[in-house]
């Protein structure tokens, strides 16, 4: 059956539950409650320190079957998921699912558990690596296909009760021993806590793993005492040169720089840049690069922002620290130079994933953008974006908050390299949909610029500008005309060979990741 | 039948549903979830701002028998609930509980709604005023018996899904567009939220009711707009004389000075005043009074401590200021120079009732407090604890935190005078029980001290001191010895005319209120 992006979707997903096809950006209204959460009674003055891995492991009597989550905030120097998974390993613990916010390519370990059976299914925003690789080639090593979600999708489904968490390892750069834990200090300081705030609040038991606890009360807290059982002090829980990168530079590629010069274009002759507005850039190159021109203009028009949101860079929070945005809502703090801004400015404040982008609640901040600049994998002639997925079909992205952020902006940009190893990026069908086209508003490419025919209020606006605007046909044809067109790449129509479902935000499902054939 | 306090509980309270009875402070282990929260999905940019209490009623469809919720952080100055039932009782509407965290002689109005049935049920802290007695002589003018409950015990209510509020209007001193709402800044700023942050998080619906509806984002918030589905701007949410009273002066009373004085030496002699130990001080004026004298040991032993917490003075605040504590964990700001704190001091930290006292999460603060020293209305021979009714069964108090703190801290000391008004305040039985003589460790009156029994520890800390120390018999009939044996009151034994059902902290029943026979 097809859902409203004509994509291809199975009555029945093999290991997958019920569920409902994707109708719409808004359509699907719930009528069940949420999730209740478990409730515990705490003797005063209990001990929550536990000696080990180990004996979290016996306490939360973690056995087969159980579904275990992880935060991404140590990015690619996470060891915690690794200690973690070795312990059940060896303890014998089987048939575990993994729901961590997202997987890096330090996941790449989880094969081995994989291959002998600890592990048998995954959830996560993004899948890449050899992980991801071994995934695609090899979908019926595990016994499910793994989940794909958006930040706000994965929050939504904690809350609602589709995800039910049995034990959250949490990593903790600090905390103190009633549970108060911060990633603001210590030697692996990662910033916002943004995602492990929603585990936390609903998984059945909590353990944090922290390399720093403080005989000082911890505060402010992004998780608080109250939903914490064990804490586990371990000699390290990451890699500080894999957590937070230095402060990311903005690009210096031709090609980037005109797309950001572009967006910005867009942003000021749509009427966006006026006082008091609202934005998210992603952290691709040319979305970063978009703040050096945003500055720009800004100043010259004598013009300051209300918030901008998301993963919030060094690029970003230097903003705020000059005034020219009044705060910055972060979920997941990206380098070196927003950790300390994190730390040290009252206006770079922590929001939770489910605050940010959950679309089941009185409204995230995404609801409030203005304008979302976007990345893209690829897009297509419907306006809908891969970000999880290459067009051989090879998983290399994440969900992220790309589906969350473009259904609540008013105006959302996609911005893509028209061709990329002499490939056209603006294909008929993208690969794989993360994001509805229903939900994207312009285009930007280094050689022109397309505007979603259902934005006539933007084409209006834009009438008479000295940008190349163009249709996305006539975009494509200009790829085809340079590089040629391209060939299609066959999957396997076998339902076993269903590597991934991707949930829309709403929990419907937008589309589903099949194995590439080899030819 | 009886409780394990021996306190006579009917099997069925008319109105009040199927009940545990008490058994001891940690004795019942729940094993159902929490109460599942209501889903949302709010539409991108959607307008949450109302012309009207009028227009709130009308667009949550607030009808007949449901159950609404208030905050008292706008102590006797609140204007929001009489807005509300004024509304209510225009429009016709029926039946309705009325859930506020407390209710204070402000809220005498309800006895007008009471008779005209609008109003037909009560669940709140406190209970007191001409409202008060309006219940305790008339407890079948409403359909059921009031519900009164501690503060932690609320929060547990809410979250354990026993507590179900159809509508919270949580006054907001503060709040933007979206719904952030802060008690820090604005004309009637009250200080800390930490009541209202539970109603918001667990209610079908929430109405913000503000006097200062800000364009700008405001942070740090209390209720985040993820929790808000409207908001109604009004000119005044209270009346400034009744919100915060000025600085709270230590008593000049040479009995309250002796007691507090007596409190103190307890403290030092027992060992509690040790490098960073924790304490809470009720609002009283004897327990006020013992800062005075712990800040001199303090400073004489030169130890600091860690945590205050509870309702926040500013004696206490200014002792955080002092770098005499640590933090300050805030409920609810008592004063002017408090809520200066509460604004200022990084220190000076919110918290929500669940944080500070629900017995069902993992470990709210209570649970590691050094020593909390509480006042009473009167105390018996089992050291349970009074401060609901006086002894002739008149409604004159609130549960507040006194039960959640004395099971919580390591030790839990009472300030009584022996005598008030030509009669003995230990009695036999004391009239209602709110907190069990089990959690209560230490009783200090202005000519006595009695330990009880249970704590040999600190009994044998105490041998060789110079404090009067005497059994609780010997103070009983000191007290005797000088006014007399009071007579007993009689109350109505009819279970109709149960005025109010007392729910320990884990909300088995400790008590009921009976209305006294007129003699």
């Amino acid at each position: 059956m097809k859902n409203s992006l004509g994509r291809e979707i199975p009555e029945h997903i093999p290991g997958y539950k019920e569920f409902r096809l994707y109708e719409g950006p808004f359509k699907y209204m719930p009528e069940h409650p949420g999730a209740a959460k478990k409730i515990k009674v705490a003797k005063p003055r209990d001990n929550k320190v536990l000696a080990s891995i180990d004996e979290a492991i016996e306490k939360t009597g973690l056995h087969d079957g159980q579904t275990i989550s992880f935060h991404h905030h140590l990015r690619n120097g996470d060891y915690v998921m690794k200690m973690v998974v070795e312990r059940l390993a060896a303890k014998g613990i089987k048939d575990i699912t993994i729901a961590s916010s997202s997987i890096s390519s330090c996941h790449d370990f989880l094969i081995d558990y994989i291959k002998d059976g600890t592990v048998t299914a995954l959830e996560t925003s993004g899948l890449r690596g050899e992980l991801g690789k071994f995934l695609v080639k090899n979908p019926q090593a595990v016994k499910k296909p793994t989940i794909i979600r958006s930040h706000g999708g994965r929050a939504r489904a904690i809350e609602a009760g589709e995800l039910h968490i049995d034990v959250a390892f949490m990593a903790a750069p600090t905390c103190d021993r009633r549970g108060n834990a911060t990633g603001r200090i210590g030697k692996s300081a990662f910033g916002s806590m943004g995602y492990a705030m929603i585990d936390s609040a609903y998984a059945d038991q909590v353990v944090l793993v922290t390399d720093n606890l403080s005989e000082e009360p911890i505060y402010p807290y992004s998780i608080p005492q109250t939903d914490v059982d064990y804490i586990v002090p371990v000699e390290a829980i990451g890699d500080p040169a894999g957590i937070a990168s230095g402060a990311i530079r903005i690009t210096k590629s031709p090609t980037q720089l005109l797309m950001a010069k572009y967006a910005a274009e867009i942003m000021e002759q749509t009427g966006c840049l006026k006082q008091d507005f609202s934005m998210q850039m992603g952290s691709g190159g040319a979305s970063l690069a978009v703040a050096m021109f945003i500055r720009e203009k800004m100043q010259a028009k004598g013009i300051t922002g209300s918030f901008g949101v998301g993963g919030i860079t060094g690029i970003f929070s230097d903003m705020v620290k000059d005034g020219l945005f009044k705060a910055a809502y972060d979920t997941q703090t990206f380098d070196t130079t927003a950790v300390k801004s994190f730390t040290e400015n009252p206006n770079h404040l922590e929001i939770s994933a489910s605050f940010y982008a959950n679309p089941w609640n009185n409204g995230p901040i995404v609801n409030y953008l203005d304008t979302v600049i976007l990345s893209a994998t690829e897009v297509d002639l419907d306006f809908n974006v891969n970000v999880i997925t290459d067009s051989n079909g090879m998983c290399i992205g994440a969900s992220g908050g790309h589906s969350d952020t473009a259904a609540g902006a008013a105006m959302t940009i996609v911005v893509v390299p028209l061709i990329r190893g002499r490939l056209p990026m603006i294909r008929n069908h993208v690969q794989n949909v993360i994001t509805p086209g229903e939900t994207v508003d312009v285009i930007i490419t280094d050689r022109g610029i397309a505007v979603n025919p259902l934005r006539k209020d933007l084409l209006e606006k834009l009438e008479g500008s000295n940008l190349p605007l163009m249709t996305i046909q006539e975009l494509q044809q200009m790829a085809y005309d340079m590089v040629g067109k391209p060939e299609e790449v066959k999957m396997s129509q076998d339902d076993k060979d269903i590597v991934a479902v991707i949930e829309y935000r709403d929990g419907s499902i937008i589309d589903v990741i099949r194995k590439p054939l080899d030819d």
